[in-house]
């Protein structure tokens, strides 16, 4: 993209409104723009981040064997009457009337209605296992929206759920899940532990959340150190493998890592002193097991091989992906701006004509700008009339993984000037040499 | 993908509550589940139609060198007070009030958010041109819901909107939409004929809809026949080009094509008789040139070369995106099913084992479900333990652009047998020259 052509409203002040540094990386950025307290218009370069994301969430889920689908965003009310929750849920849902004062809400979550679509649908257990997922958008009318996209009102998630017939099933499905998550978000240049966790509005007896450790982040962690140097690598991994699944599970859940809201300091103080750690962390997912707890009360049953009639086990899984937006820049920024880990960037190199106007950079600029596009790597081409330093900020703020510095004097060494925004470390690079190095 | 493991399901009687041939077959092929009057779930193939769909429309808009950004679902009702529509736009608009008792509403359409966004970052001419896009679920509340996705409450709809100095700009804007609009709906295999519209609600002087013609459609249309004779094709497009996208607005409407709003008889006379055509037509699209109806309330001024404030020239351009969905099945299926268009199947190929079970076959259809996955053509393979005759039917109603089955008897002969849902027609192939054949 050339810059001249985008729309990318940077801001040089920092606006007075945003609390903690993603929030104010994105509205300086030109990410986001705020429609109402908690609502948020993507602008275009905060829109392919959003779109990077989502693309992981979808490509981790359908290797997991997943089923992508879409529920909309308004539901009756009726289906939460069913489940009884539709009292429970207070004032953080949206509820609506529509022109027959008929009673809807802007789903905040999809329980019911996916318990609805399986138990209208499904009749065996030879139809099972079977998890379906949506990535959508939500509301929860929040009495205090705040922190930009990491805690609005209108957020965009993934929330999947899991049909099985034994409890057994079920959580190999649970098992699942945290192993694609923990390869979700590794993918995203994250690492999120995953923690005990309690069940709330959704329920479960077995309840795992993933928080990215931050400064800034909203619960206090406490885990023992050694955790984090856990990562699921590149290792092979066979979703359908309960004992492989099983294993990834009690690897990255054995050593102590829970949240305020199940901290228990007779069990941490077993963890040596020398490991163990308080800290803060930002939520990005969760994963849940309940049993039957819509099943039963909604009739999600299936025929077993015997001919009875048994509730499905289920659970739901729920990634949030516009907050993963936010989460990303709290756990990778400096004091000039954005670092996008390289699969979630908007753009991956950022190419700087030191002299815009000069035949020699403009021509250098325009070749790589087309070679990198050829090669998909997406460059942001900054081709305005403007200082070098102002091109500079701009460049550190927008956070391209890699940045190509043309000047005329490099060139008339034939070379240019390549510099990762993650270490700053720059080398002089012969241009024909760039686009193989980046690939 | 594996029928025993997809979620496909299928119904074998005719939905009662369908009156249209797309409800129908999209309910009895398992794409949507209807969860309130005109509100819909997209089951796992239905949401890969859309999302076939809509990366068609990203693609060609992106093409157009229009961006790509997401406006929220509920906007604040003062956009709409200081444009004059939010008592305009009557009971359609779905109204909600938050829990501080603020007045909100879920989108019927964006016009007034994209302007507050343009006046709130843009201010000079020099960054004109600018045409930005969104592809959301909007809501209206129809008082009577029907023809499935072809007109719900909740539907998907891209709308874009072009800010220019000038009215020749804006008018340049509108051509480029026109034909980037052509482009789409022909990859789609789809004929839109661009017609005279009204401009309605949005208001405009310049408006054109675009309608597929189909004997289910809303709108009767009048028109002269050699309209149909007119196709894009494969011709190379310069979006850039004033005269190319004007020329190819001039060859696309210089022949008599309105609807019913528009229609006047004494200029469809001048048409020979041997060449009118008086039939029906479904609307999935429209564009508009509404010049400063929505800049000037509003204040979206910038200053242009003399100094002077001015206010931007507007259009909007949507496309409906799951209604798409519909109108394609409306124009391209048969007395079995569904017949996909090329691009928009959710599946490529379909593979039809005879002898579930059999050594032979079942190995040939692994073999061929490997090799068509790699090729990028998607397989649906039906492997379930059913009889050939419903298998047939499944496919044929799924309607997978091409079908190999695969039988004892070929096999014997080294042969499967390749059929075109289209035409019918079947060929014996050997197994090793499928994918070349197809791809």
């Amino acid at each position: 993209m050339r810059l001249t052509r985008y729309f990318l409203p940077v801001l040089k002040e920092n606006p007075a409104e945003a609390q903690i540094v993603s929030h104010r990386l994105m509205l300086r950025s030109g990410m986001i723009k705020q429609q109402a307290a908690g609502i948020y218009s993507w602008l275009p370069m905060g829109f392919k981040v959003l779109k990077n994301i989502e693309n992981i969430v979808h490509e981790e889920q359908i290797r997991a064997g997943h089923h992508p689908m879409l529920m909309p965003t308004i539901q009756p009310a009726e289906l939460w009457q069913e489940s009884g929750r539709y009292n429970d849920y207070g004032r953080e849902m949206l509820r609506i009337e529509d022109r027959h004062g008929r009673d809807m809400l802007f789903g905040p979550t999809n329980e019911e209605m996916i318990t609805d679509i399986f138990r209208s649908h499904v009749n065996s257990y030879k139809d099972l296992p079977l998890t379906l997922y949506h990535i959508q958008w939500k509301f929860r009318d929040e009495v205090r929206p705040r922190f930009g996209v990491m805690r609005g009102r209108e957020f965009y998630m993934k929330d999947g759920y899991n049909f099985d017939l034994t409890e057994a099933d079920a959580l190999h499905a649970y098992n699942r899940h945290l192993v694609s998550y923990l390869r979700t978000y590794e993918r995203m240049g994250l690492q999120a532990i995953p923690m005990k966790a309690e069940g709330g509005p959704v329920g479960g007896d077995h309840t795992h959340e993933f928080l990215v450790l931050a400064e800034t982040g909203e619960s206090e962690v406490f885990y023992d150190a050694r955790i984090e140097d856990i990562r699921l690598g590149a290792r092979e991994i066979d979703y359908g493998s309960v004992a492989q699944c099983r294993s990834i599970l009690d690897e990255f859940t054995a050593l102590y890592a829970r949240t305020d809201d199940t901290h228990e300091d007779a069990i941490f103080v077993e963890t040596p002193e020398e490991f163990r750690r308080k800290a803060r962390g930002i939520e990005v997912g969760q994963i849940f097991y309940f049993g039957t707890k819509y099943s039963e009360p909604m009739g999600a049953t299936v025929q077993d091989a015997e001919g009875n009639q048994v509730p499905v086990h289920m659970g739901s899984h729920g990634i949030g992906v516009s907050r993963l937006a936010g989460a990303i820049i709290e756990a990778s920024h400096d004091e000039n701006g954005i670092i996008w880990p390289f699969e979630v960037a908007p753009f991956k190199v950022g190419i700087l004509n030191m002299k815009q106007g000069d035949a020699g950079t403009d021509g250098m600029c325009e070749q790589l700008y087309s070679e990198l596009t050829k090669a998909g790597l997406e460059p942001l081409y900054d081709d305005r009339e403007e200082r070098a330093g102002a091109k500079f900020a701009t460049m550190d703020l927008v956070g391209c993984p890699w940045r190509v510095t043309v000047g005329p004097r490099g060139l008339k060494n034939g070379v240019v000037e390549l510099t990762n925004r993650k270490t700053g470390e720059s080398e002089e690079i012969k241009p024909e040499l760039l686009v193989s190095k980046l690939s």
